[in-house]
């Protein structure tokens, strides 16, 4: 386990990156955790014009300016994705896909949208044949058969680490790049359904089949942030924020995308530097009260 | 009077030039007010680390991308300040302090935090003796007695003109600067503390002595926003918004330091576009019941 930090933020969107060059400017130990191409959205848009100060730029001419202004700051990305994040109460515990185990005095959530729509049954058998990690979870199913449904080919590598232990694995890819995966993983050209069982998730339903499996593994860009965070309060699909960016939870802010629209850089910035300073006041709080 | 717009933006700082973009992009007419140099706050900063994607930029240099953005979409500053926004049901009626009418379907008041706090006496005199517009109420003040307190040396063209009209003109600058004015103004120089009076106003109370005058002029950069519009709600010294940016008052939204702390360029663009859009919105439904 790595030693603690001020403050972990999940997510290289331009909130999370607007709230990591805050949180360095004020001192902070930051844990900045996502992917150092940054944001998918932000590199593939056309031509953004309303982000003040940059106009006319593409996408990715945008997300160049951005890698400079955290080269410029010193501010490293951590290449992993958070699937659970814990309130400890005094610190906030964050479990890893890589299975890392990390700790933060407060958090920031800033994930996007990206994290779509449950399936039907997905919620009620998460923890009973469902499961959003298979790095995590593939001991459990030594022998058994399983489905993974994949949104990008990066998921492509566990299914592969699934096949060496269980014993019939298939793979329902949700995109239309050409699959890379050997004789032993199945992949299922269909679209997923539904998830039925009774105590356990035992089925699979695709439009044009249906597939008999032991465990069932969700692979998203992100996860959806009622299971990301336990008692996380929601407001339909996002996360309920107030104007200085506070969650119901103390001490776990959010931003961007995920606390609802519109869906843009500017604003999503501008929102990560609220929850930042936000979360600068948090700490002041908590170290004062420590000190009595 | 000139062609009403969809939208006046009051205040030309990073959220009035943000919201002017975003309803660009979306083909609103709309009105910019303020300052061609854009916002004093924004030209004088040092330096500024927090604006994603413009790392480590002087105040002045941020100012030249934000003008360049401006230029690009073609957008044009008026240069003139509301001192009043009567909401007339339909529409909102603006009055300036050249004595301008404007007419907007939509309004976003961007016009920052200097405002100051009023002196004791100012609010309950205001129209009785105190007034923010010299060039609006001069002619009530023919051959009387007259105070005028300056924030800065663009308020010394109001004392001019007022010693045409009054037959006596005390200035009280606020600021450091030469006064250049001539004979007929009595520059005072001395810090403004109360004012008094009875129905009217009728003595302005220094911290060095006292004017007994007819009329006390307050020339501040910017109106309170209680002042501004009459009816809009406020929350402490800002005006109360929810997330969306809109104030209690149907068609007005507001964003930027005037909503509330932090004081941050990139909130501040990012609240821009919000409200932008909000109004957006707020005029697509207008449109549709007026097709009813």
């Amino acid at each position: 386990m790595s030693e603690r930090v001020d403050v972990a933020i999940l997510g290289t969107g331009p909130a999370g990156l607007s709230a990591a060059i805050t949180l360095k400017i004020r001192n902070k130990k930051i844990l900045l955790l996502g992917s150092k191409e940054l944001s998918g959205k932000v590199v593939k848009a056309h031509e953004i014009n309303n982000y003040l100060g940059i106009p006319a730029v593409k996408g990715e001419e945008l997300a160049k300016h951005f890698a400079d202004h955290l080269r410029q700051m010193e501010i490293e990305i951590t290449e992993d994705m958070i699937t659970n994040v814990y309130a400890m109460g005094e610190y906030f515990s964050l479990q890893s896909k890589s299975n890392q185990i990390y700790e933060a005095d407060a958090v920031i959530i800033s994930t996007g949208v990206n994290f779509g729509k449950p399936y039907p049954g997905e919620e009620q058998f998460l923890g009973r044949g469902v499961s959003y990690c298979a790095t995590c979870d593939a001991p459990l199913y030594k022998g058994k058969r399983v489905a993974l449904i994949g949104s990008s080919p990066k998921e492509e590598a566990e299914a592969r680490f699934m096949s060496e232990v269980a014993a019939e694995v298939y793979y329902v890819p949700l995109y239309k790049d050409e699959v890379q995966l050997g004789d032993a993983v199945k992949v299922v050209k269909d679209i997923p359904v539904s998830i039925e069982g009774k105590m356990k998730a035992d089925k699979l339903i695709l439009k044009e089949q249906e597939l008999e499996v032991d465990g069932i593994f969700i692979l998203r860009e992100s996860v959806s942030p009622a299971q990301l965070v336990p008692g996380l309060a929601m407001e339909e699909n996002h996360i309920a924020v107030n104007r200085k960016m506070e969650t119901n939870l103390k001490g776990c802010f959010a931003c961007g995308d995920i606390v609802g629209a519109p869906y843009q850089y500017i604003k999503a910035a501008g929102e990560g530097n609220v929850a930042a300073l936000s979360a600068v006041s948090f700490l002041d709080q908590k170290k004062r009260s420590e000190v009595k």
